[in-house]
């Protein structure tokens, strides 16, 4: 395996950003989601390289200093310009592969691609190049690249002229999406990207579902695939209960048992996103509320939601959408003493752990994911043998299956069911879950999940 | 073989409907629609018997005398309830169905199922049971039973209680879902359709395509998949050429010539229908006549597009969607001498004859599409060597792809492009990819494919 020095990790967003102080200074900011919060610690106890686009003024500035020392990461940030940067990110990625890979097109309507699309994708191969260019001036010989994700699936193509010397390893963590979604791409963007993918080493993947569709576009596109691998992320247990173990967290706590009341405990963590379905989860819950009247005022739905991506039109309208089922719910079932959904738009980490400790069921009800991390999380922090109701199409679900109520996420029927269930479940069933949900969430970590990207770049991984 | 009289075609919607005259009497009149018009003249001509499902209150008259003989086909109607039928019809089979098969939900807001789903649900298996108790009743024995398209997925199941002797195949005519888009259905209704299409002896599609979802499918939900066969249906070109020849398509064609006034013709002749994509089409001539003035005032697009279930909320939105087009970009463009785009909305046969007979360039631009059969007839019906512009996803695609010119149906650049080199095209040319298409167009007839049906039931077929 790679030595860690020799490896360099590629993506998006870094593990840093900069914002200004008021005396003109530079002030590095830790790096939020998924992607990040997950390698962070694990590239900087390696001391692998991690190449990442500067995405704000401050941040082009930083990136002139070369490579950085922040928080014990070695960070190189790419200087694109901001035009440029923007069509690749806003367009190509956030309102095209995303929608793609989620299946979140409403076809009758959109996409309808034009000469911008055209001009947005020369900016995403430019952002492509820019990355390619930049860990091209810094890796060590014969050192192991790990791209990250689908915004930068051209870069090991760029690379193989640049840098032969070096094994690219792609890892997707969106969903992949089949033949029939993919030709909702322009057919040369698409085809670009499943060669620009299949340049790599090997392609990975939160489960065998994202592979086996990325295997199924390149066999129908006529582009070799690539060898695949499944490597599912997990969170950091340890981490975990240190941040959950902090007095913000504690404070947090008292408030959700203050907002519960002593009634029973329904909590979704999410991004307003479509992908999320957040407005079926509520629908979902008024059926329960219709279907079993013993629920009402029984029950608390807890929705931790905050805003994401709102340049985007379809997310504006989607967080209008939420917002106004969560209204409608509790006009219909409020009484005096309870709001039958409580929403909570702010991003606010402590309390989300503290609402994930304390839930009696958790929500998880994507349209589509390509893991979901708050099914693992959930399991690991709750002290309450809370039941985990989990859509079939979150990537999560091939892991957790067994042990969580799985459901259909189109069918509200079976999610209000599934609720009813969770609700009404005895405590050995919950606890015997409960200790299956741990153990199958704690399988994976970051740690191992970054082994296995660097031991698929070996000749004889992954 | 399995000789003529042994065979049972099994559909939804017959050759012959009924109304009631003034006098109280039923009149039979001939039933429309791809399926109908090209399987008719060929069961006609076998004298197989045709059962299919009493529509209306004259049908259910009708469907008392038992089997009947119309017009030269012996004809059995079944008497359905009519909420049962509707609800199997309108809701499974129209609102859903056809929807997943054609990727036509809007993910973030559509389906959400709930009990009345479930409901619908049995009301469509009520449906398959009835078609088969009627096939049960009246095939002879050892009979080959082509049960055809998305609305009888199940009779085949029934019948193997019934009636073991028979031989039932099964042929699709929309596209076939990919697995990600069956997950919008129920899970269970989605493996009951699966393995129903298992229960038959071979399940046939119009494309290689649809087969290989279909499979997929299958394999994905662990239902054993029944061998699949590809047989594309095709025009007769002699019923086409003695339609053509009518006077009341000579007329229209007069008309035609006077509504093109000498400029360019560009025709599209389908029904209001989401996936047949009429607003992109008219977005992509408004792209033509903006990237290429010379085409102003040079170029009418006829636009021949009927209203069709008009039940559907979708699809009122999409008439008044695609109308609104065609007035915005007729107020952009038109002159006091040239209305760019001249929609009719009557379903009028001999004039839709008429303009493919009169075509400079045929726009059918599908979303999805199982087949189209207007682009096979248009070629085999124009007389100027006019150009096919065909959407990739139309399942004639594979077939008269070398002949056409493809386009990304999502891609409105590529579309206006597609419409420009035809309207560029030279002669030569022209004449060439008209004379092929002629080919291949007529390479497929209703007899062919019919045979094709009955040959797959054979043990050594298909």
């Amino acid at each position: 395996m790679a030595a860690p020095g020799d490896v360099v990790v590629v993506s998006n967003r870094g593990p840093v950003s900069f914002t200004r102080a008021d005396d003109g200074s530079l002030i590095p900011l830790r790096g939020s989601g998924g992607l990040v919060s997950g390698l962070s610690p694990v590239v900087a106890s390696t001391g692998a390289l991690w190449v990442a686009a500067a995405m704000s003024d401050p941040d082009r500035e930083a990136a002139a200093q070369g490579t950085m020392d922040v928080d014990g990461l070695r960070v190189r940030l790419v200087d694109i310009d901001a035009v440029t940067f923007t069509a690749a990110y806003e367009v190509v990625c956030n309102a095209n592969l995303w929608f793609v890979h989620h299946g979140l097109f409403d076809a009758t309507h959109r996409p309808a691609h034009d000469h911008r699309f055209d001009a947005a994708w020369a900016s995403y191969r430019h952002v492509n190049v820019a990355m390619a260019d930049a860990v091209a001036k810094e890796a060590p010989e014969g050192a192991v690249v790990l791209v990250q994700d689908y915004h930068l699936t051209l870069v090991a193509r760029f690379l193989a002229d640049l840098r032969p010397d070096l094994r690219c390893v792609h890892f997707t963590h969106t969903p992949f999406t089949d033949p029939d979604g993919l030709r909702l791409l322009p057919d040369a963007a698409a085809t670009e990207m499943l060669a620009g993918l299949g340049a790599h080493v090997a392609c990975g993947f939160h489960t065998q579902r994202w592979a086996d569709r990325f295997v199924a576009c390149c066999t129908e596109r006529g582009v070799t695939a690539p060898p695949t691998f499944v490597a599912p992320l997990g969170p950091d247990p340890d981490d975990l209960a240190s941040s959950a173990a902090s007095p913000a967290v504690a404070t947090a706590s008292q408030a959700i048992t203050s907002l519960a009341g002593g009634r029973r405990l329904v909590v979704r963590v999410d991004r307003i996103e479509p992908s999320k379905n957040i407005v079926r989860g509520l629908r979902a819950f008024d059926l329960l509320l219709t279907q079993y009247p013993q629920w009402r005022e029984k029950v608390t739905f807890a929705a931790f939601i905050y805003p994401s991506r709102e340049t985007l039109p379809e997310y504006l309208a989607y967080r209008q959408e939420a917002t106004s089922t969560v209204a409608w719910v509790n006009e219909r079932w409020g009484t005096a003493d309870w709001v039958p959904v409580v929403a909570n738009l702010g991003d606010d980490y402590p309390t989300s752990l503290a609402a994930l400790g304390a839930y009696d069921v958790l929500l998880v009800n994507p349209i589509r994911d390509g893991l979901n991390l708050v099914a693992k999380e959930g399991p690991l922090l709750n002290g309450h043998d809370g039941v985990l109701v989990l859509s079939s199409e979150a990537g999560a679900a091939d892991e957790l299956g067994d042990a969580a109520l799985v459901v259909n996420p189109f069918d509200l029927a079976a999610t209000a069911e599934a609720l009813h269930r969770a609700l009404t479940m005895g405590d050995p069933e919950r606890a015997e879950r409960a200790t299956a949900l741990r153990s199958l969430a704690a399988a994976h970590s970051p740690h191992t999940w970054f082994d296995a990207q660097v031991a698929a770049a070996e000749p004889n991984g992954p």
